[in-house]
């Protein structure tokens, strides 16, 4: 399959619908809805809803009932990078290749604006069942393993311990559970909403779980390499920007190429958790090619 | 009624609940386990959840079933204290008599115990339906509505007009947009709450939405007076901290007796609010009275 074209038709379709549901720049506050929308609309790439239409896709559900959940999981995903991007944090002035939000906002908007995004997408998420397009059962159990994989255990969680292993040496166990948490837990929820969302037996939510969890941890170890050999317009942050930070990789723990081996070794849990998927599953398939073969 | 007793014993329950829902301080990761909990347990009114349970208990319902969800409103209040006390917003040191989340644990852990605070907020609220007490449409609607008034034309809205607003001179439309939205907004989304959850008919949900917008405003009200009058021990922060900041407050735009005639206006349209409720409304009134009488 063509997975340019792929991935750039749904982007356009979740920049579509991101579009219908934030609120206008023209909507009180407007240096609110315009901070949100700046940091939305910053060129993402969107892998998270992609991931969540796919995986719907994989057991034969239709895209248009996980939309609203598919962006709801990028504007969680966006609230993250604008908090991580602060002074206080990660103090970060380019995101995507553009300031980030507190730099052309200012702390305080950049604050509230994460703050109001991160509802956004529960106002988004308890609307799942509104219109019977979802069962009001399945629309629960989405919101509830989203808001947990994007809470103190999960995402969140992940960023802290993130947070608090800078500039100290670290093992392979607490590198993996950051990144299972900092990056692989919103992954991991998308493709089981999207799975959910579609209909799935639980048979089919647990392989996708386990096509995720790989998957996403095969994302992180090719966003280190990435750091080390990419060049800055690919990876839009600066290149070799985690090493001056002291910052863990794989890279640093296991050599680049281990690193590698590991990216690739994940590569194909995932490929082999879709093995009892039909050709629906074919995205999901070319996306853990995509994440690892990137990093080559 | 005795009010005091009242509140006391309702304080003791979310407290409880509070505890239960909260992830212990031995969980994973523990630095920012410590301070969600530092924050929650700062000696809070519970003023949101109580007026949660009272709604609930006006309408025939019974408190147990609102447990989650008002422990869910409390959770969203204090990470919004916690995210306004920051360097970056209203750079606070001490909020309820103790030195404030970031001032203990850094601003980077305050931010994200903020962040993980409204995230468990919507894990709670998606576990409201769940085991079948409460219906999974009114646990829908509840968590839909507590979003929104918790979002970008809610809460957060109210702040960031706030926030746009110091130095300025605002007029009267300004000011109630700002304290309808910051702190009113909650209110009113704590009592519809309630009145859902408690099997309200749609008129008593009106009616308790017209009492917990008078009251909303009026608790603001007498807090702007209170700041220019009160001690600081009632009020949990700096006296006169409001005018030291060029605030707009009701008494520096209308005159402390215009203030507080407003305040008594609203609370008697409060009061009418619940003409059509019997005895079990007794909380609610009690609650208007003492909103507005402790400024006199």
């Amino acid at each position: 399959m063509d997975l340019n074209a792929y991935l750039k038709e749904r982007r356009a379709q979740v920049d579509k619908a991101l579009d219908t549901y934030l609120p206008g720049e023209d909507v009180l506050p407007i240096s609110l809805h315009k901070a949100m929308r700046y940091s939305t609309f910053a060129a993402g790439k969107r892998i998270r809803p992609i991931l969540m239409m796919a995986a719907c896709e994989a057991v034969g559900g239709t895209v248009d009932k996980v939309m609203p959940a598919a962006c709801a999981m990028e504007m969680i995903h966006t609230y993250s990078l604008i908090h991580d991007d602060l002074p206080a944090m990660d103090d970060d002035d380019f995101r995507r290749g553009r300031p980030t939000c507190h730099k052309v906002y200012g702390d305080a908007l950049a604050i509230l604006a994460g703050d109001a995004l991160l509802t956004e997408a529960f106002i988004l998420l308890s609307r799942l069942g509104e219109d019977g397009g979802v069962s009001l059962e399945a629309a629960r159990r989405v919101s509830a393993d989203i808001a947990r994989c994007a809470g103190s255990m999960g995402m969140v969680g992940g960023q802290v311990v993130d947070m608090d292993s800078e500039g100290k040496e670290i093992d392979l166990a607490t590198l993996e559970y950051i990144h299972t948490r900092k990056t692989g837990a919103l992954i991991l929820a998308s493709v089981q909403s999207g799975a959910v969302l579609g209909g799935a037996s639980s048979e089919q939510v647990d392989n996708l779980g386990r096509y995720a969890k790989a998957a996403g941890l095969a994302f992180q170890v090719a966003d280190d390499i990435l750091d080390i050999v990419g060049d800055q317009e690919l990876l839009g942050k600066d290149v070799g920007s985690d090493q001056e930070r002291g910052k863990a990789t794989y890279p640093a723990l296991l050599g680049l190429d281990a690193a590698r081996d590991r990216a690739k070794e994940l590569r194909d849990v995932a490929l082999e958790s879709l093995s009892g998927f039909d050709e629906r599953a074919e995205p999901l398939r070319s996306i853990a090619h995509y994440i690892v073969d990137r990093s080559f």
